[in-house]
């Protein structure tokens, strides 16, 4: 929210766009009226190298234009280029080459499937399709080698289902990521505050969280204590082996629109100073191939001096909402250490994250994906 | 609040004086503009065993009448018997017996020692004196037996100092109670969801805490990692010898009024299942010596089936808030168990805690102490 | 939320019951999972003189007990007598003599007069027979008098509607009301701080109001400017003739739980000092008929002198929730004087309000109507 | 808030610098630590004509640098060229030509004055100065002819004072112009929906605000009648002349962060037809002189169609928080019509309108006065 000067603003976004001529990659937003797909248009409508050619709801928005179906919930209007898009229901009805999910899990998998059968690159951000065994579960600066997965999925004409993880997952994993990888983290237990957003439009009524927190989330612990496995699971000859990690996951929900604060401690297998751990954080920068890509933030991890940090009115948005930030450090009685983390549950957890990776997947595999 | 007929209200009131012409017990307010201390005057001036004698309060106020130097917070109107009572200083000006201080921390120390030292009970809710060797740090439902420690101070005329935990430390000491009892408690990871009615008026400001939680509150982590310790340990020869149990805090603010909310996983040194957790909380009852005490609640915890139990706004008000509920009882994939406790902050947690240690003081011991 | 002391609180609620062996009267409450007939489970529960003897609610709760169908909303448990109860459907299966209607707007019309065509005495809290010309709509210490309108229904058996006002005009008529009397008043300008409450539940979404305030409520402003006449007018030889009075009503929506705030504007036709308006409040008394009425205030309206009063948190309670406060009473440069104006929504607005009609009726026109 | 592709974004900023080799004004900020300081500190910080060469604010700031002495409130982080800067008292020890004054009511005017006596142009924030009989109240869209009052204050060395309204009175005022120019509006009725930053930091406790609204704020009332007369005043040989133009305002304080809310009726005294005023709001454009502005709005009023706007969380931030936006226009029972309308309180109405009258000045008549 820091001051643009706006009369720039615009050569800036003319800018964004793909030079040489080449076409932007068209696609489709499916479950485009929710908080998350709401999202999703907003990151997409403006993006410099995909363009949307379908924005898809559930039926009673079917047959009208996108403002006139949407509660749209965001703080910087509609953007032009879809305002009078009219919506389709769910099966394609485009060119779209990647179709970006953001539909109810109880309809998201056949019809995911369905997409994907027809050649198109599913990135979906419902729980439908994580768990199985041949859909990659990824954070693209957590475990990019996952992509090659993908390839073991039997869709015709190129047609895959990437997944993008629950938003607490996300923010969690990309934070144990330099820990993982330096110290051999084995026990992790989060407790967390979520932010309604997470739970869609209309989702949590105001009457049950003012002046309340909520301790239970349906289905979202046993989604954080398993989810994490997969995604730090090693990789090879197309099967994936588990790491030595044990998660417990407490979630709640706080009366806060954006952003997941995690309460973090973990243990490693082998000794390490406090000094070390924070090195890590300091230290830790995505690969080389992230380079360019619009949505990827240069450092995925804030780490925060600031001793009341992160907070997430305050830290949601760093680099665009795609990094997570993190703070509190201090040593753990019962584990090696703990601190806090903050992502923003509907861009870094959720649209932002699943844009990434069609980014990432544009990048690395156009070849023979696109 | 459940709806009372107020016609008859009046009536009720009445009889919950002392009969059988014997008098009320007459105590004094310290710190009693602030929000605990407003707390403590809603309580005792209605309580049937004591008489406010003295509101003290810092310089700003003295002289004042109370309605005129407090900013009054609950919902229910000022008290008639203490709106226009004229506010002290901190200095005893009175004939009061005991002394109910929510003096600010940065002066509580030197005045209630002064207090005692004039022969007074003084019951603090402030950490000045809580981890003395010889204050009592006082739970009546938890530890009553570490009231004897009180007879090793020194001070003059039967004068003593007890000492009220910590908001956050009396809920979690309750609900590990029978837990301790039964099977030896070893290790408690806790983390909290505070209102910000804890950090008193003015206290957080609405800029910090709107659409927002604040990861930090100063001091609070240490005080819950070790107060429980002196709370549960072993009085013998007037040693406290410490308990076998390590307790990991981390402790954030959220954005409501009353009620803490933690989030507790625990070890037991036995096996143990659910089920004998589930029933030690249903089976929890005080000892005999609280029958009849005017603040003690019937079941201290209650435990609650609902799967979204307990939450703030619905469950803080139990036994009038001097009852914790206990709720979301889970197994812990690296603990024994995990659960929900909540307790009223300002009532159970401090104003009403404090008030029930003057009551267990008047029953059990007034031939020794009043 | 005043402190009781719980131990004889049980004693108080023996007394409420009707002595000398007369028989509750039997009642039944339609929509009464809703959150405004949770409120009239919650008041008619402990009723001395009403007896619920049928849960009404839509077909998913059918045949559930009133536990299982019911979100809970309030602080207090829901109440023994009703926890099992199991939940009809919203036609008359019972010897219900009065039915207490909260069932939403778009099917309570025909169910309600089905009800009265079976001699049912309905008292409705919806707007479906608002402006019928032969309803009374009544607030008891307002216009009790149109009461009479009720004799040219045409229903068997003493069958009868009755219809309890919106809830922002029933605050805003108790308000009125005294100045009304004396000094005429021609011209209202009123506008709200509206809470979340007062559209039931799920209603407001928290990701819609947190943060936010929302300056559109489909129909209220429609019905504060006109039902306020109906209220005002008076009845001759069974005929409303309207008052010379113009109302202008903005109304908004504000993240508050309950209890409606209205910054309020009048003119009278004749001059009339600041001390003349503050004492016409001051003096407002109900009818010597109110006397003994187990819901009604002592004071419908108290004038608070406190310079930032009323406010929602700390005075919707006022007389368990039954009293309107007034404060900030101030010459208005546009209009003779502008007052800020409280009243608890869902009490003195809704449940409570139809059941202190449903005793006005019990003690005024038993004969004629029980 | 919208996407902005990051590594795009420095390109963007260098280019706001004046080119031309042109030199920065050199600036300073008074109470550049409190919530509208902030805000100014975030604005100036990049600001392509302003360089910020002092940042003063109180005894207890006084030595630190800026990053040490804040407790930063906005979602960005503290602009790298201010973070090490070193506070100083709020006298004059620095180049500044042009001080933005921020500072406490309590203090401001003394201090503000001595600045003018050093030549220095002072655009306050502040109440002091504002009803000054040559003081211009200064928005530069609705009484750019004002500024020529400067000319008849005594001070030396071209020094001079400029206030900024009341952050009520700024949004109305825009508001109101184009009817004021085309309909001559006699009246207006407004009742107000304040967020808390308006009341600084740490300002509005949490617990006075959070499930509440406050129906008092000091002394605003007072100059929300008042200000807009002087504003619409004419200015004739040096002197005002006010306008036909009655106002009543009431103030509440609402739990919102940022964005007044204002609900607005107005009499015009000719007839005029709703589709005439909405044209007004519609067709009204800043003069050609604020072209090339950096803070100046394209639209000062964003006429919204959809029916609950306009809405704080949703559109405060119209053109950088710079615009106002006004929805709901309808007739009014009591006067011609009544409208919604929002201003972002700490932006247009405090920093940013100080800014964007130091812009005016500086491209109006830099020749006189710099």
């Amino acid at each position: 929210m820091g001051f643009v000067y706006e009369a720039k603003r615009e050569k800036l976004e003319e800018k964004l766009t793909l030079g040489e001529g080449r076409k932007k990659t068209p696609v489709a937003i499916l479950g485009a009226t929710g908080s998350v797909g709401q999202r999703m248009v907003d990151i997409l409508a403006r993006h410099p190298w995909f363009e949307i050619v379908q924005l898809a709801a559930s039926e009673k928005s079917v047959g009208k234009t996108y403002e006139e179906s949407v509660t749209w919930l965001l703080p910087t209007p509609i953007p032009e280029v879809v305002r009078r898009m009219i919506v389709t229901p769910p099966e394609k009805q485009s060119s779209a080459r990647i179709a970006f999910s953001a539909l109810d899990a109880s309809v998201a998998g056949p019809i995911e499937t369905e997409w994907a059968n027809q050649g198109v690159t599913v990135v979906t951000n419902t729980k439908s399709h994580r768990m199985d065994p041949d859909v990659p579960l990824l954070i693209p600066e957590v475990n990019p080698d996952h992509l090659a997965l993908a390839r073991t999925q039997n869709f015709p004409n190129g047609g895959m289902i990437i997944a993008n993880p629950n938003c607490v997952t996300i923010g969690l994993c990309i934070g144990l990521k330099p820990l993982f990888d330096a110290f051999s983290v084995d026990k992790v237990h989060v407790t967390t505050y979520q932010a309604t957003s997470g739970a869609g439009f209309p989702g949590v009524p105001s009457l049950s969280i003012l002046d309340n927190v909520i301790p239970y989330i349906s289905g979202e612990e046993e989604k954080v204590e398993k989810e994490p496995l997969k995604i730090f699971s090693t990789l090879q000859n197309g099967l994936l082996s588990l790491p030595s990690l044990t998660i417990s996951a407490s979630c709640v929900r706080v009366p806060v629109i954006e952003g997941h604060l995690e309460s973090i401690s973990f243990s490693t297998s082998k000794q390490v100073s406090l000094e070390e751990v924070k090195n890590a954080f300091l230290n830790f920068k995505p690969a080389v191939s992230f380079m360019g890509l619009p949505l990827a933030p240069k450092r995925p991890i804030h780490f925060l001096e600031r001793i009341d940090a992160p907070q997430p009115r305050l830290h949601k948005m760093a680099e665009n909402g795609m990094s997570v930030c993190v703070g509190g450090l201090r040593p753990c009685p019962l584990f090696s250490y703990k601190f806090f983390l903050l992502s923003h549950n509907t861009i870094r957890g959720a649209a932002g994250g699943s844009v990434l990776i069609g980014e990432y997947l544009l990048k690395q595999g156009k070849s023979q994906f696109f």
